[in-house]
């Protein structure tokens, strides 16, 4: 195929879009290979579009040669079944919900776990039928609260998602494991950088479940790998309980007056000064500190928790989200304050006067939860629960308890990993892609059963994969680009060769147009710059477009050579223009 | 690629869907190849996408040889564009509108004029980038009042849209030609019988336009054509207008009291009974009809409007509907009777009294519309506007006129076509594309301007292009399904050969699995039905399923034979194995 630049839907820009952060955001568009059309929602111009087509292809080949079938489900779907599975509420406002012509409910699918079970229970009746691996390459919709970063986080985008149906446990396994190396092939062959990480499963249900992550120091997930092979993203780090300790001989606990101490620095300080270690100095890891927060329920009401961790960590956001998930973290403001004065602002702690005063069986009947470093046998300073103190040498265990361990401090580089594989380090990623062993959340819940083997009807097991195509085309930008524009890999380039012609003489663009020809019959695809502008112009379009081999038919041509340049490294050498289809094809080769 | 229908998704069913009314609809459900998933929205099965898939590869390649280019916009849209075009409101309620979590307006894109009058102007500036011809395949959202025939009118599809920009009306017409007979070449790529007929534009704007339609006696619409090469349809029939006639000797009108004639035969009946005349009978086409409707404008207001048309004509509800739009005919009801006392129900007529009664200059100051028929100097029997009294020999233009002429009677078989072809002949067919020469309806609106050869700021002249690529799936089946099942044509069958392994002989399935090795290895596509059920459910499912070709492994492979059929003929042949592939590879060429 050729394409004549002075034909092609295109329009290259000099500036980057107001909007842009990303440098793939801003190269996409500058490029011409997208265009905004609303928030978070994109057009695909030739070029962009022409990226997208061949990740499906590369996709469907890896996905059918696993012996998965295509299938193609609506974008707009009936309430009923996300009702009987509880996503119609579980989405929240990331669901674009709408109301036809009769009133009946509708939305625009979000990901199709319930659609694909139903259409597996309508049409499979016995195991002989499984298992079954199903999949579609569809436009899906989530009003993202906070669409950003142009393809990586839209509301609109387009998405490979398949669904596996097993008979047991073993099958499900086996498929996900299957569809885990479908998918490394498919990154393999888009040539960028990925790493697989454990993941938190969410709103999808399930347990087991792993992410690739492109790797990018502008990704919006963190996740935390080490040395020995662990990976896992934020959101599914399990921190390491450390060992009990023996605090048999612990001296009795004892309230402190630590009168301006209601930060975890002032109080510090303030034992430093009144109440001086012998050991060493007090400091932020000897607190206990305690943050509230409001949980929202799904149904509206909001009761307070309270979080004890180690005076020197926060809590991350995203991993106490997804903790909490579907409910919903709040701030705890000043009227919450005032509605709970149990809770007194600054000197919150387990234990008043001796005596349990969080928890759901402490006095103020208000759920406690604590780190996971806050083992049986530690010993805390925590407050006491009237402005002014602190009740120091409490120990967990003896002096307080909690209602459960909730595991969302914030992780640092060096932390444990909980494999014992090493100390962590953290980095950033893109998720284009995300596997779940889901389990029987969804044939449960829609009541999706076979017969078996021996006439019994049994629960079908499941699975479901997302592959985001429209995120990989920004992943693979932002892996590939460079100072000069985008950098394609060429399983993935919109053309194989762009011919440059580079000056106004007729003999240039004779000679380019016969080489376009040459290419175009061994099966290259070919994008003629032929436009009536300056060579410096078509050096820079060239760059920016990022087609992985460059041909430059110039001056050189008088002495019968035309240059071929390598995008990526840059390097560039003369070839007899006799020579020069062959050359082209030896490069690509 | 070989598949076989042990491990297919697929379920064939032996009743009908009680939903279904089409044949199209039936099979396509029957046969597994879709399966509804709300009303009017439906999935794909992997047999039906494969259809999709291989119509839209053929789309396509007609498309990109005559220089379109593709590209693919959001379902979800904003608002604003469609405002400013008007089709926010005009659409009514046949756009699915639906709130984002900010509250903004979207909308789920029914057709792209208006996003891609804006991409050509955010991209293009200059002559030099037109001419212009885009397009994409996509899903489109339209809320049907009666979603119904499966595929055929369904409120989710799939659909091919392209648009064309033009420096001038020359340009616009070349684009339109190209396009015109690129849908020739892909319809007749697809093999099913169907007529280009003139079209009414409707909502859409711009003058000239086409429609291409699947000839189908279930068609939901109705289109005209003459031997002589006249094709329109129903709404865009024009009635060409009879000659004047010579009234100057006419007598003068006269009332006369007609009782019981409230109706067209009533009034025959009396008229025969109580003045017969000398020549002839009274027949129904000396009768002038006043049909009453109300016009609900798109801003809510209600307005009565009478049509004048022959005795013997009644008023085609689409021809109505097409000619009022955006504006809706509504029955005039009791009520409206009763608040508009000037209409007296079966005895309305133009002339109360000499005076002229009806039209906007009238007494009545009633809107009154005639038949192309009604021309100066017929005579006609009309209402006197008083209970149980007609006036006779009404001469139009002398002793009453008209508002203006609506072309809203039904159309017959036999009527004279505008061209003088010849008599018009009725059919139905399938809408499968619809083209448009828009003119500047959107460029108007949307300001789109370039500069042109000689700076000057000029308006762009459009052109719109729609191919429903889900319906035309059903229109195939629809044209050549046959009593057995689907038959699909060679050039978009899901697979090339299915072959039915007729015997639970290890040696037929291993000799069947060899020939389907042989036939993939020249590149076609192979369905096996490999498994454990009786013969006659193979060899009804394989009727069922349409694959042009069968090739039967059974009861001859003992003599080294195997049986080829085809589909569509029935007729069938023994070929020695080893002559399989090339046999089968020859009766496809």
């Amino acid at each position: 195929m050729i394409q004549t630049m002075s034909t092609l839907f295109l329009r290259t820009l000099r500036q980057d879009p107001a909007d842009a952060e990303f440098p793939s955001h801003k190269l996409l568009v500058r490029a011409g290979y997208i265009r905004r059309a609303a928030p978070g929602v994109y057009s695909w111009l030739p070029l962009g579009l022409a990226v997208v087509q061949k990740i499906e292809t590369i996709v469907r080949e890896e996905m059918n040669a696993i012996g998965a079938q295509e299938v193609r489900f609506p974008v707009l779907l009936p309430r009923e079944p996300y009702e009987a599975t509880g996503r119609w509420t579980e989405y929240g406002d990331n669901l674009f919900r709408l109301k036809d012509r009769r009133d009946a409910d509708m939305l625009l699918g979000p990901t199709h776990e319930e659609m694909f079970t139903l259409l597996v229970k309508d049409m499979c009746s016995s195991y002989k039928d499984l298992p079954l691996n199903l999949y579609q390459i569809q436009t899906k919709m989530r009003d993202e609260a906070r669409p950003r970063a142009g393809l990586i986080r839209g509301r609109e985008f387009i998405m490979k998602d398949a669904y596996t149906f097993d008979m047991d446990l073993a099958g499900l396994q086996a498929q996900y494991a299957a569809i885990r190396q479908a998918y490394q092939n498919v990154f393999d062959r888009l040539g960028f950088h990925y790493v697989i990480v454990k993941a938190f499963a969410g709103a999808m249900g399930g347990s087991v479940s792993e992410e690739f992550q492109a790797i990018s120091p502008n990704g919006e997930d963190t996740f935390a790998y080490t040395e020995g092979g662990y990976a896992a993203n934020i959101e599914a780090v399990v921190t390491p309980a450390p060992p009990m300790v023996d605090a048999t001989d612990a001296p009795p606990c004892h309230v402190e007056p630590t009168p301006d101490a209601g930060t975890i620095d002032g109080l510090v300080d303030c034992a430093n000064q009144t109440l001086p270690r012998a050991d060493r100095a007090w400091a932020a890891t000897d607190m206990l500190k305690s943050l509230v927060v409001m949980v929202k329920q799904l149904d509206g009401t909001r009761t307070p928790l309270v979080i004890g961790l180690p005076g020197d960590r926060e809590v991350d956001e995203k991993r106490l989200e997804a903790a909490l998930s579907p409910a919903e973290p709040q701030p705890f403001v000043e009227e919450d304050f005032a509605a709970y004065p149990a809770l007194v602002k600054g000197f919150i702690g387990p234990v008043k006067n001796g005596a349990q005063w969080l928890g759901e069986t402490g006095v103020s009947q208000i759920r406690y939860v604590v780190d996971p470093r806050v083992v049986a046998g530690t010993q805390w300073v925590s407050g006491a629960n009237e402005p002014g103190y602190h009740t120091f040498g409490l120990v967990a265990g003896r002096d307080f308890i909690w209602d459960s361990v909730l595991d969302v401090a914030e992780v640092r580089d060096g932390d444990p990993a909980p494999d014992g594989s090493g100390p962590l380090k953290l980095a950033r990623g893109i998720e284009i892609g995300h596997i779940f062993q889901l389990g029987y959340k969804y044939s449960n819940a829609l009541d999706l059963k076979v017969l078996d083997a021996n006439g019994k009807l049994t629960t079908v097991i499941m699975g479901s994969y997302g592959l985001g195509i429209s995120r990989a085309v920004a992943a693979v930008a932002e892996d590939t680009y460079d100072d000069l524009g985008l950098c394609w890999p060429r399983a993935i380039a919109p053309y194989d060769v762009q011919i440059v012609v580079a000056g106004k003489d007729d003999a240039l663009l004779k000679a380019a147009t016969t080489l376009a020809g040459e290419l175009d019959a061994v099966g290259l695809s070919v994008l003629l710059d032929d436009r009536l502008v300056s060579p410096g112009i078509k050096f820079a379009d060239a760059e920016l477009l990022g087609m992985p081999t460059i041909v430059v038919v110039g001056r050189g041509l008088a002495d019968g050579q035309i240059e071929i340049r390598d995008r990526r490294s840059g390097s560039a050498r003369s070839v007899p223009i006799g020579d020069a289809a062959d050359e082209v094809l030896a490069e690509i080769a």
